[in-house]
């Protein structure tokens, strides 16, 4: 009767949506789909709208593209931090990352992707004009100013890293980006060879 | 600023709400969330409201409990299978797969879960007693009705099944259950020994 297909177009419909996020088959789709349905309607409800509400009512913020509530998110409205710092990251998820860390007291800048061409994003797709125009803004204090480029370490970030560099040098701020090497407690014989090598070449005055 | 947390509330109620889907933890949640933020707004209100129609149009085959758009579902609908011949099933799952093999003419009974006092789950939680009204209805005719219990092989697939058995057999129809053995093309030196002893104890005459 329904090979390969749902006995509800309803069912269907929701597997469908379900399906197209990444990493879940139709498979698992359904059986997401059927826990779902076991929940109180409230609770599906609440899902949807949960969902609904990333189209309708998530803004950004307008200082450093973060996602946020309103027109600042709240480490821009920090003003305990230190807005002179500025870490450029490719997503929210790299902020939360490096908040993790409890070791950074500066602001972000969120470009919203990376420079690849393969995947058809160019830098106009990013929000580099942005960091440029937030940089401008400085104007004589850029000098004080510190970007951190906290992209990863493959070719598309190193390629990103480089076009900002080009981008903002020119301002006069300083240009940082994360040191690489071994891991801490990581052992030489399983290190990959490329970073063992950078490591060699960057290596570090030894402070006891 | 925000350990473990995330700079919009927006975002972590999306985040949570998917994150309460099975086998999804908060990493996978995020990803998945800010996938859906990147996509055209029309498609994540698409999205909300495939999932929000499951709490406000599913409704149940009303012969089978099976899941449906209508009051009745494309297969009791169907007029060339077989109505005599009943497959009972845990979830709407087991349908689809009983439909894939292509093997089954009949119709399906969904008991929508089964008997876990561990989970809760009694007896009158199941369409146990949907099956019997329906079995009821057949009357004088019920000695023509094979009823094939399809349901799994742990213990309680076995205590849903027996506890069926006791409720329908005093109805006089068949009851049947799924062959149960070596899979076909297995081997004998990797089969688990439960499965090699029950094939030896239920083997069938050879017909060559």
């Amino acid at each position: 009767m329904f090979n390969e297909k749902y006995p509800s177009q309803i069912l269907q419909d929701a597997v469908e949506a379900v399906s197209s996020l990444p990493g879940i088959g139709s498979r698992s789709a359904l059986r997401l789909v059927l826990h779902l349905l076991r929940q109180p309607e409230e609770n599906i409800r609440h899902f949807a709208h949960s969902v609904e509400r990333l189209a309708t009512d998530v803004r950004y913020c307008r200082t450093c593209m973060m996602i946020a509530d309103g027109d600042v998110c709240p480490i821009c409205g920090d003003s305990s931090r230190d807005h002179r710092t500025i870490c450029v990251v490719e997503s929210i998820r790299d902020v939360m990352s490096v908040e993790a860390t409890g070791q950074f007291r500066g602001v972000y800048h969120v470009l919203g992707g990376i420079i690849s061409p393969i995947n058809g994003v160019g830098p106009s797709d990013l929000n580099i004009a942005q960091l440029e125009s937030r940089l401008q803004a400085f104007g004589e204090e850029a000098s004080d100013v510190e970007v951190i480029l906290a992209l990863s370490g493959d070719v598309e970030g190193e390629t990103t890293s480089f076009y900002i560099y080009r981008k903002i040098a020119p301002l006069g701020v300083k240009v940082s980006t994360l040191a690489r090497g071994l891991g801490f407690g990581d052992d030489l014989e399983y290190a990959d060879s490329l970073t063992l090598g950078r490591s060699i070449a960057a290596r570090q005055p030894f402070r006891p």
